[in-house]
């Protein structure tokens, strides 16, 4: 691969790669600079795609010019929200966000000082189908292409995250694989942990299954009421939310055999 | 009680306290200088024993010129039992260990080199009995106060713990509550994990589910192999274990509930 | 102390204490409920100044009823600012923000959104003086208990921070006292570090050598530049300056021989 | 390069690389596996010089299957030289360890438990020069690739340094810049930081200046008086120098401007 973008004058500035010698599966990230292309972006395209055809290989393309449009989901929590768009307004995120689905009013405001829609979408059990089929056409319409449920407090479907599959990021508040489903910082307090955790990940069929992007935690203890957990996680949330984001953004994230390879 | 310690002349040097508001419960740690004490030990313990029972406390009273006595549980892993073993002939550690057991004869050399006695009980699920009753005795002809299972790789009855309990510490290679049981460096694997731990807690009659003492986690990535995680895994199972075993000896942990008050 | 307290009906909910063998000297934060006062508050710090004054210490008395005022003092910089402002909104810090300051207009916008007076002082080596002279009136006006320098670009005068010693706490993005100064992200990046830090501390006479209050650090590598370091650098200091000013807020810092206790 | 490598039938395993911008150099690692070599190593060596001619690049070339040749140099602290035996028998560590090098004989005993010879040379002022002179034999005689300094206390000459350069490994037991030089955690206990560290470097003839190959941290607080931190240092200072020693075994280090790219 090397050699053909070499011959179309693509020239390589950074190449990572990595081999799973269990899955005997082998990956690899180049980033080329195209400023002096010797063919056009089509031959270019099909050269690659014949030597990919030739050795087996799958391969995704990215243009960095086509900057990524970016869906968020929230409920009534606040702080990933703020965080987000607040590193999105400070150059951190290399992303369009043209629109903020919600459940709930509640962060409406939120929204209107960034000067972003945003569109409430109630659900519940009942409604849950013709609620998801507005959401897929909203995204639709927005054109977008990854949607991050900044602590969304409702599980999407099946169908919802097969046809999004890779392209939803959830943030889950607790160290995964522990502490799966509701109230995790209440199982955290029962259980008596010294550490709390998030995990960021993509959402799949299975709750909090999916692929694990990133992860961190902080320390507690016996003295940490279960209101000082939800406070520390807040920060953890925010903080390993926005990695995984930006990680996606700049196309660093490979998905394979439900876990991801990270080139950072 | 802090009234009838200053009675008697002993002088508080550090108290501790912590108020369980959900458990409704309270503890207090209080480490006092004898020395100067007005009546005797005890005319102290029986005003201690007063007071206690007069408003329901339950109390444990250690003195610090008894140096608790340790036995080592291990199997064929040498890192936790070196590095217990090099602290506590630094002065990390401030206790005696007359005696190592272990169901394989493989460590038999760490013992020697450092003068301790090794016995070699070894255990299949059919010799569990009469082995477990062996090691009982051990320890009683040992005058055992605590059990260190330094990755000891079998699992004790729930007759021995409960007899010993809250007297038996474990390192289990994994941040619990994910990946209870075997192998979890394997599972971590699997799982495609971003970070991977260790913790040491009291064991219980439930496997890997009892009272957590202390955890810690190091960074891994999709990087690592098994191999790797196993190996990062061995400084964080160390230090975790060592920390848990200088509390215990400290007398620094309360437990109830099933969780742990840890006056550090 | 703990007999006057409890003679006069003042029920200790938690006690906290410190012995530096060193310094010799002895620390300790009571907290106490008054609602079962036998007497009245007048009796009872009369009663607490007697105690402290036979046994030659020096004391602190804060009613949680009277909420402390802030004034936060900011540059160009929003990350701290919009971090404070946040968590103020969201209850995490009990106290009340009546005014912010800075030597620039731009975060005019953000204090109008929170609802709180800014006020632009502008700050150049000839106008210092006559600057903070209207600082310090400021600061009167309001009735202020504490400064929070939140990436403030000005250094204050020792006249200043002597008269609100222990009082002003400001963020430096290093970990001090590595790279004290100007541009410390600059600083770590020519040294090449594998890790960057932030220090909150009281500001002193003598600069970024004041009592340090809070610390933490993030990991970064030769892939890390300058940028990256700030980027990753801002994390760090909006969390470390808010658990500082936390810390403050809830009376849990004694400040000695240019360090902290910090009672937690 | 990789060209050159292919053509030759050398198969490239592992490629990272990095550029800095700012010094405007490229970094690369490259690792090949040479079994389906179809020339011979020679002709390869050749050709990878003609090519590094060519383009003006500065390469080295190791072949795994020559184990490195270590030595280690200590004084009378025993954790740092227990940990990297333990490893090195434990198979972490690819190289051998022909001598232990000291100032002192306290810790001869540990050396003979793992059949490595130990060498007195003791150190003064006045022998300084004699002294180094006979090391420098020493390391002639064992064919030594890297000299690792596990907490040894004498300062070595700048002349020795500069002879070995980025081959001599030390670890100092604060996060530099921080502390340098003498009793670094007193001089930390000093200015009451919250974190304490340690820093693997390579040494140079400016003490504690080289450039830094790992660094890490733990938490201290008010509580921990200077044995404290030695304490909880030891356990930093192993982690890190064997981190750093097991990067260099590998060859994943390139030094240059005093700092280092490591390839993990």
């Amino acid at each position: 691969m090397a050699q053909v973008l070499f011959g179309h004058g693509a020239n390589i500035l950074d190449a990572d790669q990595h081999t799973d010698p269990v899955a005997q599966q082998f990956f690899q990230r180049i980033r080329v600079d195209l400023s002096e292309l010797l063919t056009d972006k089509g031959t270019l395209e099909r050269a690659i795609a014949e030597v990919a055809q030739r050795f087996g290989m799958t391969y995704r393309l990215y243009y960095a010019e086509r900057v990524k449009r970016v869906a968020l989901f929230v409920s009534k929590y606040e702080h990933c929200l703020y965080d987000l768009l607040l590193r999105h307004r400070g150059g951190e995120l290399a992303c369009h966000i043209p629109v903020i689905v919600s459940n709930h009013p509640d962060l409406a405001p939120v929204a209107r000082e960034f000067g972003i829609e945003y569109v409430v979408i109630p659900k519940d059990p009942a409604s849950q189908e013709a609620a998801e089929a507005r959401e897929l056409e909203l995204l639709a319409e927005h054109n977008i292409d990854l949607v991050v449920l900044a602590r969304y407090m409702r599980v999407l479907s099946a169908k919802f995250v097969s046809a999004w599959e890779n392209r939803v990021i959830n943030i889950h508040h607790s160290f995964l694989p522990a502490f799966v489903g509701q109230k995790p910082y209440h199982q955290a307090y029962e259980r008596g942990v010294k550490l709390i955790g998030a995990t960021a990940h993509y959402a799949t069929a299975v709750l909090d299954q999916g692929p694990i992007i990133e992860q961190d935690v902080i320390r507690c203890s016996h003295k940490d009421s279960v209101e000082d957990l939800v406070r520390k996680g807040r920060d953890l949330e925010k903080v390993v939310l926005a990695r995984a984001v930006r990680l996606h953004l700049d196309d660093r994230i490979l998905v394979y055999d439900n876990k991801t390879v990270v080139f950072d």
